[in-house]
């Protein structure tokens, strides 16, 4: 049977996502585990494979089995086997034909950036920081032209493995929250490093070295070395992915879900 | 000349406020970098000693020195001088009569319940955690009878130097926000694991284990054998202390100021 999983984990603890050998990634540790509990070598497919640094609160994987264990069993068991800031939120049943990464119709990243004169320091590692003050308006307005189907091509990493630079932005959104400015983006997919590199020219924008129309012209020019460089991994979280409805996934891992902390 | 700092930090990354011959403290860590920025070595005095595990939004300390620096230069030029989450949040110049812990004339802890069937991964060791369902209304009543002045005997923990175990609590509230419950806690001073021990006791009765009244019979009793075990560090936040208000120092010591998050 197929069993999809709600995961969530601090990026700052882990060496990406991805398998490695020397097994410091969020998958060795969630492998090794799995595995425990069925029984058997587990293997994991992700949603989006975050980068080294890079959070999340609604990771979705999914993996196969012939053990018989409650779902229940699945989180809890899962999450006695591992330490350190990675948990299984949910499990559910799902058929063979569900695909965590292929099956995903759209996935939701936010950026947390600290712009205050201090760095960061209970939240070190957790947001991005930046110095100066930035104009959030004008940031708003400049992603406001990342909106529909767009070349990506001048945020793309070299090493991108993506078919296509061409992807649907459903929302690409800038708030001031006090010290805190807050990018959500919702797209049917992302491009490697392209939430970081978005931040990076918007940051520009915010600090007034270009006006709001200029991320429209990097967007246009299609080139990468147009556009400003990558920012920190620190403030980024993986914080949705939405599946067609016919599978019973948790709304975790459908909505934006990043837990609202009750800090006055 | 003596100078007050404000001092945010993380206390799961450090072996507690105190300096020990190992040099994991926050006191080791903050001395050493101020010792570079001053040129000589550096004492400071904290207004609450946190234990291991216990963070800080608003820490507040004093030290002298005869070397001449800006304000604005002890903040980022000690802030340059350290690693991870611990910062400098401001710098005053105070008079000699000044005395972060003999002066404050009141402190506030907030603890931050995690209360839910998953244990928490994105903030493992910045919250507490406690599975079954707590019944917030029943302990905010509970917490009600720790007002004013009182023999806070039966929180107190056995190697407590306090001269007195009676305190004046100002305010002592419990809310839930979401998965999340809020403890917050203002006195003149504190003892020794009393916030944490206090803690324990009233989710013994949040869980139904006893009435609300309970809690005034354990404070009436002194009797420390009689409350709960001493609850995890984990979620435990120095998050103000108060001066007489002729000491020119920033809202932020002497107002709670925890960050607030901007989470959906």
């Amino acid at each position: 049977m197929r069993i999809a999983l709600g995961v969530e984990y601090a990026g700052d603890a882990f060496q990406g996502w991805q398998s490695q050998s020397h097994g410091q990634t969020v998958q060795d540790h969630l492998e090794a585990a799995l595995g425990g509990m069925a029984g058997h070598p587990v293997r994991l497919h992700c949603a989006g494979r975050t980068d080294a640094g890079v959070h999340a609160t609604a990771q979705v994987v999914h993996f196969d089995t012939q053990s018989v264990r409650s779902l229940h069993g699945w989180v809890r068991g899962t999450n006695a086997r591992m330490k350190g800031p990675v948990a299984v939120r949910w499990a559910v049943e799902v058929g063979e034909d569900f695909h965590a990464r292929f099956c995903a119709v759209s996935r939701r990243y936010r950026y947390i950036l600290y712009n205050s004169a201090v760095r960061p320091a209970l939240l070190a590692g957790r947001v991005g920081w930046f110095h100066p003050p930035l104009d959030e308006a004008a940031m708003a307005e400049a992603a406001r032209s990342l909106l529909g189907w767009q070349d990506f091509s001048a945020f793309r990493a070299a090493g991108c493995q993506a078919k296509s630079p061409i992807k649907l932005m459903h929302e690409a959104q800038v708030r001031r929250d006090g010290d805190y400015i807050v990018f959500d983006f919702w797209a049917n997919a992302f491009l490697h490093h392209m939430v970081r590199n978005l931040v990076g020219s918007l940051v520009y924008v915010g600090k007034g070295c270009f006006p709001p129309a200029w991320m429209s012209e990097v967007l246009q020019s299609r080139d990468r070395s147009r556009a400003a460089m990558t920012f920190s991994p620190d403030g980024l979280y993986l914080a949705g992915v939405e599946y067609p409805s016919h599978w019973p996934l948790p709304d975790e891992g459908r909505i934006i879900a990043l837990p609202r902390i009750p800090f006055v």
